[in-house]
C-alpha cells in the first residue's frame, strides 16, 4: 500500500511514521508512508495556499489549485511507478479529514485496507474550498465528535487503524490480543504478576489452574463490563440463550452485580 | 496546565508536541508537555514492564508496579514544584486510553481543560493489569470505535482537543473558525479565489455582495448538509419555527433538495 499525506506540517508525522507498527510496516516494505507539503504546489510567488472566503466571514479557506495540483502529481507519480512495473494504473482514494465527514469505524478501516493508494488531505484551522470536496475527494472522514486543530492527528489515527490490518504487519501474538472485539464484547480484566500488589490481590480463580472456571469467569466479566459500559454492544453480540436470559434479568432488576461477584 | 504522558514510545510525541498549536502553547508557557518512559520505573534488572496473564491466554499484560511508580513520581514532582511556589498540592487526573473507555467528546475536552495536571497512560498492544484501572486511574477514555496499535495517538488527540481550549492558546481569528459547531449544525460550504477553477464556479450569491442573501444561503446549506450527513444533530440544534417546519416537510418527503438548489 502507498500512503501520501498532504499537510502543511510534515514534521508532525516523523515520530509517528518512524515508530512502532507503522515504522515496522514501512521497514518491511509493506507500506510506503510519505508526507507532501502542499505549499510546494502554490501557484503564486508568495506560496499562498489559503485566502479569505467569498461572501465574507472570519477565517481562511484553502484554495483549490495547490490541493488539486498536489493530488494529481502524487497520483501521476504513483501510476508512473506502476507502469514501470508493468502494472495497470490505479485510482487512489482521496480522503479529507474533517468534522463533517462520515464517522470512521473499524469497518471503514477494513474497507480502506483493501486499497492500493490512499491520499490524505489535512487542513489546519482553515476551511476547504468546496470544489475540493465536490470534485477531488472520494471520502470525508471524521474520527469523533470533538474539535481538533487540524486533520493531521485524525489522519494518523486512520493510517494506524488501516496499516495494522495489512497482511504481514502484525505478528500472531499481537493479533491475538487485539482481536478482543471479535466476539462483540468488551475485554475481561487482565492480571499479571505479582499475585499481591500492595493490598490488592489477583482473583483466586485466575490462580486456580481450572481452565473451565477461568473461561466462565472471564466470559461473565466481559458480559458485566459490556452491560455497564457499552450496553449498545450487547444488541449485536453473539450471546447464548442462557446469557440472553441473564441479560434480561439484569435489565429488569435495573441494577448490576458488583464487577468481582461470581 | 501540566501534561505528562507515560509511554514506551516517547519519540512518537516529538513532532506533535513541537508543532502547531501545541508547540505554540508550550512556547507561551501555557502548558508543559512531557513524556515519561515508564520502562525507567521497572523494578527488575531486565527492565520488564509486562508479563504473561494469570489464567493463560495470548498477549502480554502491563505490570502494575512500573505504572504506579511512574504516576506517583510524576505527581510528587508536580506537587514539589507547587509547594516551592507556595501553592497547595493538586490531585492529577490519571487518564487511561483504551477501547473500553468512555467515549471522548467535546464536553469531556472542556471538563479536562479546567484541570491543573493531566497524566496519560498509553499502553501498546498489551493489556493493563486490572489493578491499574481500579486503584490508580481516574478516567478511561476512548476516541472512537476502531482498533489502534496503542494509546499514543488517542492521547495526542485528547491533548490537542483540551489544550486548544486553554485561555490564550488560540488567537481570535482561529477561534472564530473553529467554533463552527456552536449553533449545533455542520458548516456551510466555503469558497475562495479563483471565482472559476477549471469549469467549476463559485455560487453567484457569494459574489453578489448582498449580505442578507449570503446569510440566508449559508444557513440553508448548513441545514441541508446537517440533514444529509448528521440528522442526529438536528434534534438538539437551535432552529427557528420556520426551519422546524421545513425539516418536517423534508423528512415527510423522504428526500432532500440537491445541495446547490436554492
Amino acid at each position: 500500500m502507498r500512503v501520501d499525506v498532504l499537510t502543511l506540517f510534515p514534521e508532525m508525522f516523523e515520530g509517528v511514521f518512524g515508530s512502532s507498527i507503522l515504522g515496522k510496516a514501512r521497514d518491511k516494505g509493506i507500506v510506503s508512508l510519505e508526507t507532501v507539503n502542499f505549499r510546494d504546489y502554490a501557484n503564486n510567488k508568495h506560496n499562498t495556499v489559503d485566502d479569505t472566503p467569498y461572501g465574507g466571514g472570519g477565517g481562511m479557506v484553502l484554495k483549490p489549485e495547490p490541493i488539486f495540483a498536489a493530488v494529481e502529481d502524487v497520483s501521476a507519480r504513483a501510476n508512473g511507478e506502476r507502469a514501470a512495473e508493468g502494472r495497470e494504473p490505479a485510482k487512489p482514494r482521496v480522503i479529507l479529514m474533517c468534522p463533517q465527514g462520515e464517522k470512521f469505524t473499524q469497518a471503514k478501516a477494513k474497507e480502506l485496507s483493501g486499497e492500493e493508494h490512499l491520499i490524505f488531505i489535512c487542513g489546519h484551522y482553515e476551511g476547504y474550498d468546496e470544489r475540493i470536496r465536490q470534485y477531488l475527494v472520494t471520502d470525508e472522514l471524521s474520527v469523533g465528535d470533538y474539535v481538533l486543530t487540524g486533520g493531521e492527528l485524525p489522519a494518523m489515527v486512520v493510517i494506524d487503524a488501516v496499516v495494522r490490518l495489512l497482511p504481514g504487519v502484525l505478528g500472531n501474538e499481537l493479533s491475538a490480543v487485539t482481536d478482543s472485539f471479535s466476539d462483540g464484547l468488551l475485554e475481561y480484566p487482565h492480571y499479571t504478576r505479582p499475585p499481591e500488589f500492595r493490598e490488592w490481590k489477583v482473583p483466586d480463580v485466575l490462580l486456580s489452574g481450572h481452565h473451565a472456571e477461568i473461561g466462565k469467569w472471564r466470559r461473565q466479566q466481559s458480559l458485566v463490563r459490556t452491560l455497564e459500559r457499552r450496553p449498545d454492544l450487547l444488541e449485536t453480540a453473539e450471546l447464548t440463550a442462557k446469557e440472553r436470559e441473564w441479560l434480561e434479568r439484569e435489565k429488569a432488576r435495573g441494577g448490576l452485580p458488583a464487577p468481582d461477584s461470581e
